[in-house]
């Protein structure tokens, strides 16, 4: 166990890395040549230009007016000062919705520490019970915590009407903020400017038909289904080839502008290149000539495949985007089912036009739920089976498991400092290594899963990282970092036996978790601002690859927020705040600096940095509150697991309200809210569309969403429109006004607007 | 346990008894004056008449013809001789889909009993283990099961092999029986004809309006959010009182008719009553005067409490029955989200008409949310402590149990003949009596928990009766009928115990089983063919009550099928027989013998006797489908258990790869077939509308629909039709065709026929 010493030490490194970081933050973005690199969503949003300032060469690049440097942590002020519904404005309602999921974290616990230290850490100092016994070495925090009270004490009722006073506290606060965002998303909504994917569902599994083309197929079925509200439909191309050939263009494009400008730098030398792989080994070339062979052969190669998807009726796969006349039509659409076999014709909203998945959207039926169950296998095997590398190197962090492993070491760690620096820092490293490796694998598995946009790929990939989460990060730390050995018992263990085993290592594992708090939220969230990486490689790409201004806008590396990673990472920090509310209140605090601290820096972020790449209006929100449900059950499972090893079985009864109150609870906010994230009510479509009518009675609706929904890589007006749906405009099978609509002008400039 | 010689004693008292029932059923069936109570449907249908033979005064009432006698067992293939189609018409599909589920079951258990009679009872015997083992007394029942082969024998690859067979054969066959269901349920909703919940949507939570009246406020929001479809609504008034009143005065007048008859039959003697309680006490007064008097005061009370519903605003429930011009924007408004906030303006099918159960229509969202919370945790405690009676009971059914209760006993009991008895009978007659209690609070529960339909109710309460037999008798028999002892043990052990301890006992108590299917499943099935209850009441009534024809056609009580309680009881020999197919194949034959006797006695009940009170289209199949996927994972569970007490660890992995893949197989089938259940498709609604229009193009629809959904009270058009929806007619805001549609006459005839 870790005495105060150790984690004041690690307190000092991490308050000290964290410095230095801000520091190097604060240095750095002054510089002009940063600009791009620290607010680059100025320049995308086309506020800020190059930073051209008069007063020579040198200060295009470096900031010599050392007054700024005075008020380096300027920008902390500066990122709140932005109110909220300029926010939303700026940045998008799913960073705003994002950014208050800290500030809920403020909103829970920081009332929740004050009463926790102003009642249990009271109750759990003048317990004396660790100093009574003997053979176990305790520090000052473990004095704190419900360790020191007395097995079968009447103290236990503090913490048991706690227990009931932070679930109603946090309710309360979770209620009012489900409410909050519900009524931002339907805001957002209801303010949001006309766009395509209002109007338009995406039909999925479309049945083949012997005669017809999937075109003619789904032109058919929704004249005849929807005869008052369809409009249009746009086929979708099966251009997942095209697309890989057009990115790997681009890459030979880079290598071609990089050996071009080095020519131009060093026209002597003319450079060479390799033919081999990542132009390592083969025959040596010309660099340029080579590049420009490979690029026209591509170019070529793009065209055939080009025509071959449009011409070829086998390109076009079963799934479309079919276009109403109004919002209500769509939400009707979207809502219902069309056929009584419920596995073909799917609708659902489509996504924004930049937010679809291309790859998923031709997966039959059975093959999804085939996918679906292999994931799910895949899932609890990369689950309970990456526990055991992770067991393996924290039992290496222990300071007696490196001396009997390399006994050579000895000597050097049994020095004081060392000894702390090694308990204090190294089990959250190893942690943190860990887990750099998984977003990407969780990624691909829920792209097997088959989502078709790329908002709900994010959300699975957040669930599953929870998972992962919830299993190796908190229960794996809390029972093998206490011995290893217990891990394999553990797997023979009875169910009702782990809230038990857990519940008893929890005062334990008080001050690692103080120590991971401090590495992962602490100092991590300050490396994020720094932006290390995008900083390096913008530089790199700037020197080598920039000759334009448009190259250098491409160079910039804004990145979004990385929901499917930071939120479950978030709510860990979550739980940890919930299980330890009442075991050691000590953490809180430790929690309430790392809320506070991300909230600002991520307000930056999102203020000067992230370029969001779709728009979901925080429809990840009621995964934010399932997570955090879970979490409260969780600590209220293990409170009563803990309770139940200190002779206070008693309460156990009082205890079990609590969890199937908090079920309660969450059914009764997904009734009342989750709908509003999932469902367009037609009340609404109905009040937008009437307003629209009355506004602009001639809006060519048609023209307007024509290249809406065409997969990226024939964006640039290159698909020609297929003849089918032109012959239809004239089949008087279900009269419309289209052929009326059609002669008005207005539209197409108006969808590459909102297109992005 | 019980050796074979018990169970020989057991299957000829139960043989006997249930020939017993079958003669006593052949015999009453003839008698022209049971013709009622055994042909009620033919009645209710208007295709029988009352029995008038000629023949004489004697023959009216029995049967004197001879021959008839002879073939007493005639009604069996008559009643497999009606196709299934027809079935359907005359019964329901309700009825048909219920009678296939012991179809289902012969399906599943026939080729199942075949092989493993062919496969593991050859395994079995050969195992040889009983008879090493001195210890231990066997029957000849034992020797078949899997008790008999040794621990860590290589012939548990049979059982594992056959465990595959058995489930993918399951597979197969649920899945067909899905499909057709499914289909039958389309056709049947394709091919019916017109009727008002086509048209009609049940809007719930109707928010309140400080302007206007709710039906005011109904009729706006409709115009507006489905201006094109929107015909007319219903409101509901909370005629709760007033029915109590009318059910009142109808007991009142029963027994005012009894007291006319008595009198009628012996002038000289005027019957008098006491005025008190029951007429057990109080003055005594004229019988006929003090019911003709107490009728009069209870009609005027009735007519006041009348126009008071009708008048006061107050007595209108926030909730409506709102009726569209087509089915399609019935379906529409049925399957989407109205406004922002779901937890107003809730839409749903409504139910038909006499499917409504009035009383729950006006519960507010939040209180729905606590009822069904805290029913929750009620059905928990009614679950989980009724078991303790049970268990005392069956423990006393023990013969040691009973001779160390009442000692005097001893001598009685210590015959051979009366142990078998005991051994053999009691247990399950036990069960059986706690059984009968159970329904109606599980049904109260339900309607506790607010649901709006009579067929909702019935398979909520199935889903609780489900759970009630799972836990209660098949666990509980289990577990307290080998030691009561256990169960508290029992109660302290870790989940994953459960299988193993569970799954140890299952072969020792095939025996029990069997007794108990020959107890419920035989006797009690031929028990309900000859219908005693309904037999001795009609003939009470048609005594004492009947005066006109009319009033003989309500002393007859047809009955119908108890969905409620008898499909989880089905269940349960499902689960008996997933359970025991592997581990005691012996007792299949006597499943399969329930399977097949029961199809046949409630095919002739359903074309005979009973008449449904709703159609609900078989919506229950989904809940029979997912009951049968527990059956099988509980029986996948227990074989794992039961393997690796026999020290064949080795099949767990294997086995365990079942459960998962019967879980997908219920997901996969879930999203398969499922939703043919629940939403209607807006393909056939399309279909029905457009073949509608063809046929009739001058339907008035509204009067068609004008009196539907009214409270039975009210039937009979003594309800004024509020003023307000007249006024709304001339209401210019949403221009309709209605004003010009009222002037046909055709419609309300149409009504009370389909309406029924």
């Amino acid at each position: 166990m870790a005495s105060l010493q150790d984690i004041s030490v690690s307190a000092a490194i991490n308050i000290l890395s964290a410095i230095a970081f801000l520091v190097a933050f604060a240095i750095l973005r002054l510089q002009p040549v940063n600009d791009r690199v620290y607010f680059p969503k100025w320049y995308l949003k086309g506020i800020r230009g190059s930073p051209t300032r008069s007063g020579g060469f040198v200060s295009t690049f470096v900031n010599l007016d050392f007054r700024t440097y005075i008020r380096f942590l300027n920008w902390m002020p500066a990122a709140l000062r932005m109110p909220e519904p300029e926010l939303i404005d700026h940045a998008g309602l799913d960073s705003a919705a994002y950014i208050r999921i800290y500030l809920l974290g403020l909103k829970i616990f920081v009332p929740i520490t004050l009463l926790s230290f102003a009642v249990l850490v009271p109750v759990n100092w003048t317990g004396e019970t660790l100093e009574t016994i003997k053979d176990v070495t305790f520090s000052n925090i473990d004095k704190l915590s419900i360790s020191n009270v007395k097995s079968g004490s009447e103290r236990f009722w503090a913490h048991l009407v706690m227990a009931y006073v932070f679930t109603f506290w946090t309710f309360y606060i979770l209620y009012r903020e489900y409410k909050i965002m519900t009524s931002m998303r339907l805001q957002f909504l209801a303010s949001e400017g006309r766009r395509p994917d209002q109007f338009t569902v995406l039909v999925r599994n479309v049945p083949p038909d012997p005669d017809e083309s999937v075109s003619e197929h789904v032109e058919h079925f929704f004249c005849v289904n929807h005869p008052d509200y369809y409009l249009t439909h746009q086929v979708v191309y099966n251009a997942n080839k095209l697309a890989k050939l057009v990115e790997k263009k681009k890459s030979l494009q880079n290598w071609y502008i990089y050996y071009q400008n080095k020519y131009e730098r060093n026209p002597s030398n003319k450079p060479t290149t390799k033919t081999g792989f990542w132009g390592l080994w083969g025959t040596r070339v010309d660099a340029i000539d080579y590049y420009a062979a490979e690029i026209e052969k591509l170019t070529d190669e793009e065209q055939a495949e080009r025509e071959r998807v449009i011409s070829d009726p086998k390109a076009i796969i079963p799934a479309a985007f079919v276009s109403f006349k109004s919002r209500w039509g769509a939400a009707v659409c979207a809502q219902t089912q069309q056929t009584s076999n419920p596995t073909i014709w799917l609708t659902e909203w489509a996504p924004e036009p930049r937010d679809v998945y291309w790859d998923n959207l031709a997966i039959p039926y059975v093959e999804l739920t085939i996918r679906r169950l292999l994931m799910a296998v895949a899932l609890f095997f990369l689950t309970f089976f990456f526990m055991i590398p992770i067991a393996f190197v924290q039992s290496l962090a222990n300071i007696e498991g490196i001396e009997k492993v390399l006994p050579f070491l000895k000597p050097i760690i049994e020095r004081k400092g060392t000894k702390s620096l090694i308990q204090g820092f190294l089990p959250g490293i190893a942690l943190k290594i860990f887990l750099i490796f998984l977003p990407t694998i969780l990624m691909i598995m829920s792209k097997i899963e088959g989502f078709s946009s790329l908002s709900s790929l994010e959300r699975r990939s957040a669930g599953k990282y929870h998972l992962f989460v919830l299993v190796n990060v908190f229960l794996g730390s809390i029972i093998t970092g206490t011995a290893f050995q217990q891990l394999k018992s553990f797997l023979h263990q009875a169910p009702t036996e782990i809230p038990k085993t857990v519940g008893v290592s929890i005062p334990m594992k008080a001050t690692f978790f103080i120590t991971y708090i401090m590495v992962d939220g602490w100092a991590g969230i300050a490396a994020e601002i720094l932006r290390l990486v995008p900083l390096v490689m913008f530089h790199l790409k700037n020197t080598f690859l920039v000759k334009t201004e448009k190259d250098r806008e491409q160079a910039m590396d804004p990145g979004c927020l990385g929901f499917a990673t930071s939120e479950p990472r978030i709510q860990l920090y979550f739980l940890l705040g919930f299980v330890y509310s009442v075991i050691t209140p000590v953490l809180l605090p430790f929690i309430i600096v790392f809320f506070a601290f991300a909230y600002m820096v991520f307000r930056h972020q999102v203020i000067n940095v992230y370029n969001q790449k779709y728009e979901s209006g925080a429809a990840f929100w009621p995964d934010v509150q399932r997570r955090l449900i879970i979490g409260m059950v969780i600590s209220q499972l293990l409170l009563i697991g803990l309770m139940s090893t200190k002779d206070a079985e008693i309460s156990t009864p009082f205890l079990i309200v609590l969890p199937i109150l908090t079920i309660w609870f969450h059914m009764f906010c997904k009734g009342r809210f989750e709908s509003a994230f999932v469902k367009f009510p037609l009340q609404d479509a109905m009040v937008k569309d009437t307003l629209e009518r009355a506004t602009e009675p001639n809006l060519n609706l048609k023209a307007y969403l024509h290249e809406a929904y065409v997969h990226p890589v024939f964006k640039g007006g290159e698909l020609e429109k297929p003849t089918v749906i032109d012959e239809e405009e004239n089949n008087p099978l279900v009269p419309t006004k289209r052929t009326s609509r059609r002669s008005s002008k207005y539209g197409s400039d108006v969808s590459s607007e909102a297109g992005i």
